[in-house]
């Protein structure tokens, strides 16, 4: 693994908040722009404060930045040397390690399993990645069209990075599903998850795909079992049901129990394998192969956005900027992603793995614990359903939250309606424009609980049209986005430390469960013995 | 509307922070329990932090309290007389107002839609209440009898109070879902949300519940109208599919247009409505009207405990205390709701409703701005997903998120499978309690990587099963505890002023784009072409 130019942009930068940016910044944040004043929100610093690329306007004239203030992001984000982080990335480089202790010590290629098209990467790493997943795709579209009809429902068995994103990008494309295939997912170690679709799937015409990148996940693994047992009950050959989307080498590499296998590798992290084939296989199969591949062609087209070296231009850097602003000078403590589309409803919830996975981290590369915050909580309902659920405290809470608002200028669905004037998709603009002017600007009332007091930021994401080609480009917007953050932040966004205490504690729970069963002695666990004795007793 | 009561209450009691107890639980807060110490939670804490009422289980050992600091909430809830209020509420005291200003002025009565039980409630405005509800339990009885089996699906076009709640409690029913009943739910105003349903619903087997309290939700009007026409596009007639939910004598109070009316009144908030018709049309067409009743009794027993006089055995008295501990003197800013339970997953979605709009407010009775927080964010998903997605932030993230979780002691269905010594209920309840152990006591490890800080803390109910029972009863808890942090925090938890600016703007909004379509003039606002413009040119 090639780790140079990665390590002397590592020992060469200043720690974030040893950047002089950092003190210009903490300075400028004790008086940030009053959004509420009669000039300060203008038609022109709307127009203004934009970029544009892979078919996205973003928008931040609702943000309380001002042109000082971002010419200090940006040259914090020279001092962190962002960008140059950003192409070691993409090239392959080791970007994933701790300093100085054991860590996973690899490369986070996510971009080459869609480094498919032209400008490609050319360094041996990501070259390998791109020329691997170049072959799963010829075999994704040969296993497509050797099933053909042949089944009509999926079963989606995995969880956390092996279902959220896919699962929230497959419902996305609801409008390009093929008519007559349902999709079924199961996560959950939760019983009750196999049961709902054990009661309502048809077996004999589901195609079974199991995904876990370590091919030992528990709750997979134990759902797949459950599964499998189904089938042998109704006397039907798992072999072919099952599909394997897996490490090569991993328990699950195995064409004697999967009709096929296909392949990720170590250095696609979970939560960024979408576009691999963890998405390709769902998304394939409900929606066909081409879409998946435009999915594919949006992603990269905003891999490339993510390397433009002018900040202003660079979206997902610019994005990152504005986060920090908001979490480390503002000290807002979460973000609200609220797409104005029906179609994104899960996309929130992918995120929240994406981003506070990757930057929920309280120790830096060098493993010292952060003075500073680093990854923000992350939440989120599509508008205008939210603005009748939680915008009565983004209007009038005593927390400020910044949102994210995404727009589209058409509906993904040919179906619209006048009424009252205007059709649907001009109401949900609307709603998403009043409310970022609301949120800002705010309005004074005599009546103390009528008074809305602005100063409330949000930034905006606007397309043409919810496509498989711009939903890879968002995707890819926030996957660099969250990058760009942990490389100012200087922590590894790479790596997952943090759940493994639980996994750990959970076995030894698991075991007296298992020996108060077996009658077998196993290692005293007094505290969880103690909730197993509460729980029995409710 | 009796208001005596109250009044003397409002007049007697002092402010949240000019309590005695405020001061004490500041001074308390600044060494909190520290939960990584060797005997700091024990079996016995664990066995003595709980309480029990209504089929749940409430522990709060792994809370960062001591009997001292647990002594010192209930004396803030004696001081800010939460007890009086929770009973002022139920009788049907006007506890909707501000002091001072305009305001609705009216009850919070939704525990009367469910005080169908022994123990009802005598006051006058609570047992008018009452007996309305049981009016309309009897036409619900009577209009499932009558349409039989004559409809097998159901579009529910409602949003914010109108739907969330609803939804989430009905999907908690999955293995009480009448076989071959289908429900489609539309709330937004994006047109690909009624698109979706028309692509798939048969309109002619469809019956259509309309929601709203009003009877003008732009939203839920622009939907009817929609759908309204897609069923004369079909030669159907609207009439025999479609029945109302709202308020006597709105605009939707029509029987010339519905086949049936259904009533809530003005004292059921829209997020507190579930236990009205608006979650009961849905639930008894879906699951049963056995079922919906069985939902009603559970909260109402829940809304018994309410009443408890003593704090320690009141659960959402407990609940609300903890929380404001957690919030007003650990200052954390967010709380998670975690379900071990795949039904509950759009549970915390509607708790964001219930919380967020009724405690998210920066304005006290009196109508003065809160010197402190008010209402936290509330977030979550189900647990062991949660684990895979953002649990990496809930261990080592910069910010503490106090973590609620729900778990049960058998699966809502029958089906359950053993895998390596342990079926899958066991699994789920292992890795709840290993969360909450991990998250309370940390970890030491010389990796900084692999260290984890621990003080954590969590709360969990746990009940036997979820039944439309205990659903019931957690939703009473929630609907509680979220009033008594209101009552002690000095707030109107029964309002939504916030939501007033949004809506004015979008129809300034949404008159350029029909001033755009028709020609005509309209009144100037510049900001929101500014924005339409860019869309435009998107």
């Amino acid at each position: 693994m090639d780790h140079a130019a990665w390590q002397s942009i590592f020992l060469e930068t200043p720690a974030f908040d040893a950047t002089g940016a950092y003190n210009a910044l903490l300075a400028l944040a004790t008086q940030p722009l009053d959004m509420t004043q009669d000039e300060a929100i203008t038609p022109e610093r709307l127009a203004n404060y934009k970029a544009q690329g892979a078919g996205y306007t973003f928008l931040y004239g609702f943000e309380r930045v001002t042109d000082k203030c971002l010419s200090e992001l940006f040259t914090l984000a020279k001092e962190r040397k962002a960008l140059e982080q950003m192409e070691c990335m993409q090239k392959g480089e080791m970007v994933n390690f701790i300093a100085g202790f054991e860590s996973e010590r690899r490369a986070a290629l996510h971009t080459g399993t869609r480094d498919l098209f032209d400008n490609f990467q050319t360094a041996e790493a990501a070259a390998g990645c791109r020329e691997a997943s170049l072959r799963e795709h010829e075999k994704l579209k040969k296993f497509l069209s050797e099933i053909g009809d042949q089944f009509n429902e999926m079963i989606f068995v995995g969880i956390g990075g092996s279902e959220l994103g896919p699962r929230a990008l497959f419902q996305s494309l609801g409008f390009y599903t093929k008519k007559n295939r349902k999709v079924y997912f199961i996560g959950n170690v939760d019983p009750d998850d196999v049961g709902q679709v054990l009661e309502t799937a048809d077996l004999s015409k589901a195609l079974v795909v199991v995904i876990s990148k370590s091919g030992t996940t528990l709750e997979t693994a134990t759902n797949e079992e459950f599964l499998r047992k189904a089938y042998v009950d109704k006397k039907l050959d798992p072999k072919a049901h099952f599909v394997a989307v897996t490490q090569p080498k991993t328990p699950m590499d195995n064409h004697e129990r999967y009709r096929e296998c296909f392949y990720l590798w170590d250095y696609i992290g979970g939560r960024y394998s979408s576009t691999s084939m963890v998405g390709g296989v769902l998304i394939g199969f409900m929606c066909g192969y081409e879409h998946f591949y435009e999915l594919c062609r949006g992603a990269h087209d905003m891999d490339q956005v993510a390397l433009r070296k002018d900040e202003k231009h660079n979206l997902p850097l610019l994005g990152a900027l504005i986060g920090i602003w908001n979490r480390n000078f503002l000290h807002y403590p979460t973000v609200a992603v609220i797409p104005y589309s029906r179609m994104l409803q899960r996309f929130p919830a992918h995120l929240q793995q994406c981003d506070m996975e990757s930057n929920g981290k309280r120790i830096d590369r060098r493993a010292s614990a952060t003075k500073f915050q680093t990854g923000p909580i992350i939440w989120g309902e599509p508008g205008t359903n939210a603005q009748h659920s939680f915008f009565q405290l983004i209007h009038q809470g005593t927390n400020i939250v910044p949102l994210e608002m995404i727009g589209f200028l058409q509906s993904q669905g040919d179906h619209d309606f006048e009424f009252k004037g205007t059709n649907s998709q001009e109401k949900l603009l609307s709603n998403l424009f009043a409310q970022a002017i609301a949120l800002a600007k705010g309005q004074k009332n005599p009546n103390p609980n009528k008074l809305f007091p602005g100063n409330r930021p949000c930034s905006m994401l606007l397309a043409r049209k919810l496509t498989p080609y711009s939903l890879g480009a968002l995707l890819a917007y926030y996957e660099h986005k969250i990058a760009f953050q942990g490389f100012i932040w200087g922590i590894n966004s790479f790596d997952q430390e943090g759940v493994q205490l639980g996994k750990q504690l959970a076995d030894k729970t698991c075991n007296l469960f298992a020996a108060s069963r077996s009658g077998e002695a196993t290692e005293p666990f007094p505290l969880g013995q103690a909730l197993i004795d509460i729980i029995e007793a409710v």
